[in-house]
């Protein structure tokens, strides 16, 4: 299946939201440019720190 | 006060995020790489409509 132009975007982004570390999050939604923006970075980083915290209690298998 | 490259990335997130209409959003879902990707389009459009709906209720000054 070919992916759209707007999945490939979503995709990058996702890839680059992963990236950024739990210490940096603080300082990107201080950079936001409103206060939509400023909850949606720190709604898209909570995701992103949940889907790890879920891997890291997967990979202990308890 | 400059933004740091990661800003300038979770800011076209966000743009990204709110130019994909509300039909767009299943097609970009169901062409995810990974199930964890998957999740977090989902959650990501989902905070967006809630913000648009927010508006629209707030415009409507109930």
């Amino acid at each position: 299946m070919s992916m759209t132009l707007q999945t490939k975007k979503m995709h990058e982004l996702y890839e680059e939201c992963k990236r950024i570390g739990i210490s940096e999050t603080s300082d990107v939604i201080e950079e936001a440019q409103s206060a939509e923006e400023a909850e949606f970075f720190a709604k898209a980083f909570d995701i992103i720190l949940q889907q790890k915290q879920k891997n890291v209690v997967a990979e202990k298998r308890f």
